[in-house]
């Protein structure tokens, strides 16, 4: 393994990773703007069940890690639009190995 | 990305990963364990902080997750020893990934 048994500035970068994308909202949202930019409204919509209320508080934490870039665009009503940035593509590999771990962890663990 | 913006049944596999790794010491034991089979006393002294009734909580925890096996032997007084499963020791690439990501993230972000 990475660390050889003890290392904790292995530690310090897993948990940094970790704390950027804890809760299941933020990789849904970037899941969605990995297809394009997106308004807010047509964000709503497409990760289903978040509320107007959380889906503000996560694209500012995302925003605020760098994740996603936020532009106003100087209409009446003003349009905003949300996009994913380099850096919050580069977390791609990441969660496509989650996703292995997790379905192989599945199976083995509730064998399903 | 993996999902093409919408796909809960990935959210569900990366949900499972991210919940069978939380928190700190998880890694942390499993780091230690990768590099050999320990005994409790010797882990406990090998992941730094960690009180015995947390180590003891978190073994069970990776135990019931099939993540490490437990042996009791037969002697006086009697000797417990944890050993890493093949299934532990496949989240190697999943924490390699969060480890670099982790890293990238800390200089986007932090700027160091």
């Amino acid at each position: 393994m990475l660390s050889n048994g003890k290392c904790p500035k292995n530690i310090l970068s897993i948990k940094d990773a970790l704390e950027a994308v804890e809760g299941r909202w933020k990789l849904l949202i970037l899941f969605s703007l990995s297809t394009g930019t997106k308004r807010f409204k047509e964000l709503g919509r497409e990760v289903s069940w978040i509320t107007d209320k959380t889906l503000s508080r996560e694209l500012k934490l995302l925003e605020s890690n760098k994740l996603i870039t936020r532009k106003v665009f100087d209409t009446f009503p003003p349009a905003v639009e949300y996009t994913i940035t380099e850096h919050g593509k580069s977390l791609e590999k990441v969660i496509e190995e989650l996703h292995y771990w997790g379905l192989a962890h599945r199976k083995e663990v509730l064998g399903k």
